[in-house]
């Protein structure tokens, strides 16, 4: 068992829903937590700014902010209301000190998935240009194929590479998260393209619970389930990879738990399985 | 609006859960639907050279027997008792007259999906022969990546076309099922491929619905979700497959209703969709 120190663990907002940023901040702090993801809905009512710098005078990075996307739709207007979208959450990152947008890319399920593909293809070239002039970069992630209908059309991380490539700028790369793609027979040969491409901006754990009761709410801490998530993270590693890892757990009876003794638990799963 | 007839139309016992094997059969020739497919637990207690006849007496024909596999486990005592129950399995299909078993090929959470998927292509082989000198034809099924954890380590059509190639044996084959590879970016290429080796030996509809609200048992009938039946459809003609299309639907909610307007329901979405 080794333990890498936890200056390398960053804690996504939502794995603790139910508390206010502010709770999460000051509890990440006093655990020697390196880092901290921001999903949007933690700002709700707050300045960027001002809870970029609070999060920075308690002694933690702001890793990412969580999250743009969602740029399929079969409703032009929508598209464009996407892209507009988009461009103001890139300047919230920018305000907030977040130097990456994460995102999940969208999919309408009243079209074919060629169509989301390639409207995600002209949102995420739509946006480049001003995330790379603020410099916040932008990690597509490919989400599980349970979700190829409404959330993403982008499913392997082979998906996000060819679009990287013909994106081809170097502000837009890829969020690698292991509940997503620990499926995947050609993950490491993906996983070294990525790497090679200079081009893995982040890396997600969480665990599969066998059985998993729920398609979106039910994700495990990192060793209760079945995901080899250590290996993964060494293939992320001899990659190039060097951030922090992020845990990212949505979990209907996890949130119901008190969350500090939660929290002394995904430490210590981050010490054991990742 | 084409209507094809419906002595192409095969529908799955388990579509129809709450009828008993002898009234699905009655229901289904009355309705003038060419064929049947057999779960087995729809025979229990039953002979199945009896609920053969009865079939084919009815005017229908028996298109397989679902379902054999589950060859992975981290016990190699029950990986044996694996390859003996399918030999069972082949053996009642023999019985039945059924001309192929469908195989969910199986998974273990508690060991890497790389041993879970050679263990499969070692039960396929040891069960191929017996299969083959029987007249019994086996088509390995990918199941979506959501079933990655135990009920399949065999997620993609690559995949299985992959374990075909390996196997190759004429007698060993795949079932091609929309619900489970809709999503997958490389499913027109991997169907032709399927159809050049001549080993596409089934093809299964239903329809993903969205929201999803169940992993294993939400499925909609077809047109009610986001899946391109027809398209697909179209691809397994084109790529040779001239066999009964199956609608294998597993849905609490519509296991629920009366099952005569269901099937009508069925019938309906099959003449427009599919």
């Amino acid at each position: 068992m080794i333990d890498p120190g936890l200056s390398r663990l960053c804690i996504h907002t939502i794995t603790n829903k139910p508390w206010a940023i502010e709770t999460a901040i000051e509890e990440y702090a006093r655990a020697g937590i390196g880092g901290i993801t921001v999903w949007r809905d933690a700002l709700d009512g707050r300045g960027p700014a001002v809870v970029g710098k609070r999060i920075r005078d308690a002694g933690l990075a702001v890793v990412s902010l969580c999250r743009g996307g969602f740029f399929a739709s079969a409703n032009p207007v929508a598209r464009s209301e996407a892209i507009r979208e988009n461009l103001s959450v890139i300047l919230q990152a920018h305000e907030l000190g977040a130097p990456l947008v994460v995102l999940v890319c969208g999919a309408d399920p009243a079209q074919p998935l060629e169509d989301s593909r390639a409207q995600i293809l002209e949102g995420v070239s739509a946006i480049a240009g001003e995330a790379a002039r603020l410099g916040v970069r932008l990690a597509i992630e490919p989400l599980h194929p349970m979700y190829a209908d409404s959330r993403s059309a982008i499913n392997t991380l082979e998906q996000a590479n060819d679009m990287c490539d013909l994106i081809d700028i170097p502000e837009v790369g890829v969020a690698i998260d292991v509940y997503h793609l620990f499926w995947d027979p050609h993950l490491a040969r993906q996983i070294e393209r990525c790497g090679a491409a200079k081009r893995i901006f982040a890396f997600h754990v969480s665990d599969w619970l066998t059985p998993t009761r729920d398609l979106l709410n039910d994700r495990g801490i990192m060793g209760d389930g079945c995901i080899p998530i250590r290996a993964i993270r060494e293939q992320v590693a001899r990659a190039g990879f060097n951030g922090q890892t992020e845990v990212e757990i949505f979990s209907t009876s996890l949130w119901a738990t008190d969350q500090r003794p939660y929290l002394d638990r995904i430490i210590d799963a981050y010490r054991h399985h990742v």
